[in-house]
């Protein structure tokens, strides 16, 4: 007879209880195989309670294979305890390190945004707006490539803005640019082998060399990346940030545009990556029109996100395919399921569609123009000490400093005065080094004051030995 | 001199005008290369515009490449006529085909979900409180493997609910269970054989195929995988759904577990992918405790989403790592970044630790049992015609019809009677049939009252000639 201790009072259900004491014994062995246990009206009448609890215990341990009931016989322990290893489980899993970084005061991140204006009002009744329009639908899955609505917003905006060249149906919506890199990676295949950048977009670096595909490090010049190198590489793809090459920031020329765009069409299966990542950001002009815009070829994969425009943790961006790729997205990939929240498709698509967008994006240049221009004038100051490039456009200027200080001394120097600095030299894929130190000094989450004194701090630490060597020689 | 048509009334800007006027002249060779362009002040005067306007559209053909500054001497086309191609891109975009596929009433699919009872105000409620609560930070980009407090509250429920050994530093959240077996499939690398249970949930199958992994089909039987098969093969990784086998619904039984983990125990480097997709449906007793838990060399993958049991539309999994594999993401992969509106984590996370979640499984769990139940019972009065298996879990039910009807003819049978079915066969992986026509009955958005038509009119429709013939007989 088996004596199980059961507490009464306990939360744990009494059925619950029993099938843990007998899964227990079973494990220690103290139950051996082949055990015949009491029926359950035996166990239920010597534990005093009902026997549909017995009931219930009983088959939980037969779901679970712990004992098998043998019809017009009874209920058998099962043949495990010789597979259980009594030793317990290291406890191998440290606790996560908060890895506690302290923000500095200048911090002149190229990746951040600023947030101060978003219209969170508008977000907020545009989300009641959709869950209260579309209630249960909204909860089910959407189209795989992202809903139709959205996509069609998505290349409205495309085509009008960037002269994308778009159908809806050559979109994917995708959980951001990584994301959509690795699909893309999956849809060209294990075999191509990839020009970039260098310096480059280092997430997309990591995830090509990911795949991985062997890469070609191109050398970049004021026109972007070079075409005479990439032509004596063997690349299949080539990854290009035409509008605004990141990190140095040059625009390609019509005239290279049209060579690279000669050179996909030279071979048979060669494609252009082009990444459109900040294009909303350019403070003079209009915006460059895109590459793929010019292509006739069909050779371009245009691909951008809503990361800058309109904030980071809207996990969207999207990818406009050419017809060859879109097929072989259609016939082997495209049963993945969408991995972007319908909620927010529906969100975004009215953003797109009622000009908050547009609105939004408008007053974000101008916002950023201003910190530009501001932190160009306090730049240009010290014109005899430092190079400039990459203005115009996006969230950072490249700045080169003409000293014998090396990059990490610059780093130390900045941090004792509460500076973080972002070297450009971490965005090189070969042993090349900047000829000097240089540094993408982001601009976007820092108010017009930290930009002036953050500036000025810095270039007093960095020169001040000059300055007061300078004035002593007077 | 230029004479450029310009449009006073028109919403074109008049430098864009001028823009687009001299980039055409360009473009088709009518401004053939070192032509050197009026200065702008001229050309203002000319057109009877300001210098300012002029200027802007040089830059911007500067900016773009069309022309070039020389200092000191003026504006000259750049050379890139003899690029242009003067073919235009053949349309070759068909519009998208919508492929509308009208909706049965009787749609016994497994992959449907209940919606009527979804918290939607609730739902409604933490999006607010989120936006409100946490306002500009919760719009920046999170932790790349998801927010430690999400994870953490994903933690405790696997633990107490599934018996998971977790510790939030192991979890990764994901855009769903397709994206997280994508990355898995990255961080286990190229070199993998996987075995997988036959028949099997074919995303997974086609994931792994589109690696590509080798797929060693194993049989399934009333305990699941077959671990004889399994040890035959050279398999490093096997795919299992231990808590019910998809599509056919057995348990994986405790000795069979225990088996399983000995078998990876015992090669280097192998692995189980536990994935754990409906446990939260279980009508008989309590939940089957996961695999990972009794697991005690660190070589389950447990893998979970949210699709069914908060809603498909919330593209949101999770992944338990074990500390090995933790490591190589952590190294090589731990830069993709987080595929998960923050947002939405926001409100998984408050929908979770609110106790939101347990009340609305609990309550689903009531609501499918019955529907469960229902279908079973009215099934069950065909017991000499069909043969049952799979019940007790999930969201359907797998049908084995006697009948000499082939597949086809039951669905082209059932479709004349607006019943949709969905045949186990489509999930095996080999050329292997079922013996009998076999379906997955789901019934989770299926009312009660379509639940008891649908079963009579199949019957009716599939048996009447024998109810014919028999009454004859008779």
């Amino acid at each position: 007879m088996l004596i199980i201790p059961l507490n009464l009072g306990s939360k744990i259900p009494l059925y619950e209880q029993i099938y843990e004491y007998i899964k227990r014994e079973i494990k220690t062995g103290k139950l051996p195989v082949a055990t015949k246990l009491p029926s359950s009206r035996n166990l239920a009448q010597s534990l005093q309670i009902s026997r549909s609890t017995v009931e219930l215990a009983y088959q939980q341990l037969i779901s679970e294979g712990y004992i098998e009931s043998v019809p017009k016989s009874g209920y058998y322990v099962q043949g495990i305890a010789d597979l259980i290893r009594i030793t317990e489980r290291k406890q191998s899993h440290s606790k996560e390190k908060v890895e506690k970084v302290e923000r500095l005061i200048y911090d002149f991140s190229p990746f951040a945004v600023d947030l101060s204006e978003f219209p969170f009002s508008t977000w907020r009744k545009l989300s009641n707006q959709c869950m209260n329009d579309m209630n249960q639908s909204l909860f089910l899955l959407g189209e795989n490539q992202g809903d139709l609505s959205l996509r069609e917003a998505i290349g409205a905006y495309l085509h009008s803005s960037r002269g994308v060249k778009v159908d809806a149906s050559q979109i994917i919506v995708g959980a951001g640019a990584d994301y959509l890199l690795v699909l893309l990676s999956q849809i060209l295949g294990n075999e191509q082998i990839i020009a970039m950048e260098n310096p480059v977009y280092k997430r997309a670096y990591r995830i090509f060399q990911g795949v991985p595909y062997p890469i070609r490090p191109i050398t970049v010049n004021s026109d972007g990346i070079s075409i005479e190198e990439l032509m004596e590489t063997d690349a299949t793809i080539v990854y290009v940030t035409p509008s605004h090459q990141y990190p140095l920031g040059a625009v390609m020329p019509i005239k290279r545009r049209l060579e690279l765009l000669r050179w996909a069409a030279k071979g048979n299966d060669r494609y252009i990556i082009e990444d459109d990542h900040d294009s909303e950001f350019r403070y003079k002009g209009k915006p460059i029109p895109s590459l793929q815009g010019i292509d006739e070829n069909d050779r371009v994969i245009y691909l951008g996100t809503f990361s800058r425009a309109i904030a980071p943790a809207i996990r969207m961006g999207y990818m406009v395919l050419p017809q060859r790729l879109y097929q072989i997205y259609k016939e082997k990939y495209s049963f993945y399921a969408s991995t972007v929240s319908r909620i927010d498709q529906a969100i975004v698509c009215e953003f797109l569609n009622g000009g908050y967008f547009e609105r939004h994006v408008n007053k974000m240049r101008k916002r950023y123009k201003m910190k530009h221009d501001l932190l160009l004038r306090e730049l240009k100051l010290y014109e005899d000490r430092i190079s400039i490039t990459g203005e115009n456009a996006g969230l950072h200027i490249v700045v080169s400093f003409h000293t014998s200080l090396t990059e990490q001394e610059i780093i130390n120097k900045a941090r004792k005065q509460q500076i973080e600095l972002y070297p450009l030299s971490k965005h090189y894929i070969t042993d090349y080094q900047p000829d000097e130190p240089a540094f993408l000094l982001g601009f976007a989450n820092l108010s017009e004051k930290l930009i002036v004194a953050g500036v000025k701090l810095l270039m007093k630490e960095l020169f001040k030995s000059t300055i007061d060597k300078v004035s002593r020689l007077l």
